[in-house]
């Protein structure tokens, strides 16, 4: 009785990645936590980079009048700005600031897109493996999550979305650089997916926002280049965060960014600003606001983390594990040498090596590797890995 | 097409509090904001106390490995532990850490509350006046509210309170001291509620909460003493900020404090703390945690607020206004001279004075002051009130 039924639901849904927590901390708490290798989380262990300190510094050295005070639930416009000329210089398209509303991260930003788009039912498709705390977000704002297949190399498979798409789709999330696979979506696909879309559209007389979260979008590797996801859809909106790319995800900053072609952007972006206020964000938090406004092209080292994810994958891949290389983010997401990835993923803790099953994003048979780590970390890990591969002879 | 039906709806039930917002904005550019006095925002002018700023720059000088990266979602162990503390001094009720979850501000507080208790359809009463975004609140997390009138110094009735309860109601929301009419409940009077609540929890086999907003706590005149609400029920559930204690709006820190004695606790703070994540809250901002850790006994000085509403009220009162001397907050909710509050409200926009008409607080026929501002310009607003007062000679 002392909460909702449907949070008790959601909660027992997600019990086992908690058991899986609490039996990460038993472990540590047991062997002391330098004897555990802890590949669970997505929680950088970079510091941010030294331009971010700089700027703090800067602001507590000269504090602005009223800079801790309410301002425009949208955000200040001197950051807004900073945000669209650097997403122009980017993209080449003209965005404005009142194309930018700073939210509380990317998660705050994505919530904020659901509930001003969604009327009851209508169904948000998603593509498989993903971030599952999307199903929350979706449910949140009182629609359906419709999970789509991709293939094996985790790129989403089309004809898999169109038979998905139907009168009642209001979005279609994707996340490239993917959380947990890694993959970065080609221009050529995301073309297609416009299309698609656009298509459907007319079809159905309705409008199809796809979302792309691009919380990763500035961790990318290979040399290979970002696609705008803008000029494939007009109906397009990003959602992002100085989580990862800043290493600030303790300090809920991050965007949402609307196609300045969207039809009704006014409307659109004043049902942002709107839901921002009234699902209790109320604007992304003031200090980071003006830390952020100058590091519009400051990045933590991606070569750190290529280098890591170097170092993994041959280990993996020499082990025989079957990996698809990652272009982006900071995991990886094998396939488990078990058809149990639960069963797989308890067998690494036995190593003392914490991963998550790939249930956990709606794709059993395979667990998520995060390597936002130290180089010890990793290096630690590469016993388990190799033992548990050996026990159940993987090559 | 571009917005829900519902986000559209909310929108323009409250699009005349925009107008007038825009009204004004527009005044300014007129008339030069140093001619226009606005008492229309809860955005306290005074700045943080010196000790926030210190805090902050010891923080800046030695920052500690890791202190913008995420924490457990219920906040860092060492900043729940010190509002423990303070409440425990404040009501002499052994809190510990686990009774507390760090917050996106109160607003994200009573947020995370609403989602983790209500079932669909649940009723949440709300005393009038109150903050009219309970009800976006109320309504995000599939609630409904019912509104209870309080006598002539706004004080709740009781059998108004006790006629409103049925079989579905999960909550009672408490504001006290209130926005907008400043009045600060008596122990008696909280003591009464709980009495009732308890009364009415047995009468139907239901569990009701009782959550008190406390977010004007610390700013509270003549001596009076703050009634801790959680020794009078035990389903009773705080929700606060440091808005307005440590003059920090913008920056989004605050908490939910669970009674103790509440049943069933611990499933209670487990979905408090599933809902801050899977709202997309994920956590209160870093930074901010570790800054108030220090300042649980540091507030803004309320001698200055007194101050400020000795002057308001008093020149008020001698033009022929009908005000309930405000005790706490930095409000105050005179009688509108003219039955229709908004008209009065549009007369003082012509006298350059902006203020909030009653119906924006769900009590039409009175009309909000915010006196959080600058003694010029509460001084420049004296004119336009004198003015429009003779207008309608009120006295």
């Amino acid at each position: 009785m002392a909460i909702s039924d449907n949070v008790r639901k959601r909660m027992e849904e997600g019990s086992w990645i908690r058991r899986m927590f609490e039996e990460g901390a038993s472990l540590k708490q047991q062997y002391g936590e330098e004897n555990v290798f802890d590949l669970s989380l997505g929680n950088p262990v970079m510091e941010p980079p030294p331009a971010f300190g700089q700027e703090l510094r800067k602001l507590v050295d000269s504090p602005g009048r009223g800079m801790h005070r309410y301002m425009a639930n949208a955000g200040y416009p001197e950051t807004r700005a900073a945000v669209a000329a650097q997403l122009k210089l980017e993209t080449g398209i003209e965005f404005s600031m009142d194309d930018i509303v700073m939210t509380c991260g990317a998660a705050g930003a994505l919530n904020v897109v659901l509930k001003t788009i969604l009327n009851p039912g209508e169904q948000v498709i998603v593509f498989a493996p993903y971030f599952v705390e999307y199903d929350n977000y979706i449910d949140n704002q009182g629609g359906a999550s419709i999970v789509v297949p991709t293939d094996e190399q985790f790129v989403p498979k089309l004809d898999a979305l169109e038979a998905a798409v139907t009168a009642k789709t209001k979005a279609v999330i994707i996340n490239s650089p993917n959380n947990p696979s890694g993959a970065v979506y080609s221009q050529d696909l995301i073309h297609q997916i416009g299309d698609l879309l656009g298509k459907k559209e007319s079809q159905y007389g309705t409008r199809i926002f796809l979302i792309s979260d691009e919380a990763y979008r500035k961790i990318i590797y290979d040399g290979v280049t970002y696609p705008a996801v803008f000029h494939h859809h007009p109906h397009t909106v990003v959602v992002t965060s100085h989580s990862k790319d800043l290493a600030l995800p303790g300090e809920r900053i991050g965007y949402v960014a609307v196609n300045p072609t969207c039809t009704q952007r006014e409307e659109l972006i004043a049902g942002l600003t709107f839901c921002n206020r009234t699902l209790g964000y109320v604007n992304a938090p003031a200090l980071m606001q003006h830390a952020v406004r100058n590091l519009q092209q400051v990045t933590v080292s991606v070569a750190e983390y290529q280098r890591k994810r170097d170092f993994l994958f041959d280990h993996l891949v020499e082990m025989g594990y079957r990996v698809t290389k990652p272009q982006g983010a900071f995991y990886m997401f094998p396939k488990s040498p078990l058809e149990d990835d639960v069963v797989f993923v308890n067998e690494l803790q036995q190593w003392k090596v914490l991963t998550v099953p790939g249930r956990g994003f709606g794709s059993p048979g395979y667990f998520r590797i995060s390597y936002c780590v130290t180089d010890r970390t990793l290096e630690g890990s590469l016993e388990g890995f190799r033992g548990a591969a050996q026990e159940f002879s993987v090559s």
